[in-house]
């Protein structure tokens, strides 16, 4: 089963990331970018074979690692 | 209007970073991890207010900067 993760940061918290690619691409020449936010995407595959169960342990692994929750929320996909 | 871009590494494409991060999920107790491939994912918010050219806006923007599509596929939603 494989359990999609996104990491993004939370609102208020700053991106230097995201402005650098920000700054990049109207150096590129693309007008109309007024913000990038950058994050993080996890493709994990498990052996369980329960959506619930799966959900419960990849939120688990959320909690203890893939994300700090102090500056970063996560979504999970089954 | 807000896209989301996914940039994966192409299959058949070494993934130490998802390795590591699979790695450290068994050191912590999670067993049943099979595989982590790690990603990107970006929030861009753009002036433009009609779809299709804002999708296909962003798609240049992946191919120019935000993806190596040597090694990597990005998605576009909008």
């Amino acid at each position: 089963m494989k359990a999609k993760v996104y990491v993004t940061l939370k609102n208020g918290v700053l991106d230097p990331q995201g402005k650098a690619i920000g700054h990049a691409l109207g150096s590129l020449g693309f007008a109309g970018v007024e913000d990038v936010r950058q994050g993080k995407y996890l493709e994990i595959t498990l052996a369980e074979t329960d959506p619930a169960k799966a959900r419960e342990a990849v939120e688990k692994m959320c909690a203890q690692l893939l994300a700090n929750t102090v500056i970063e929320n996560f979504r999970v996909e089954i």
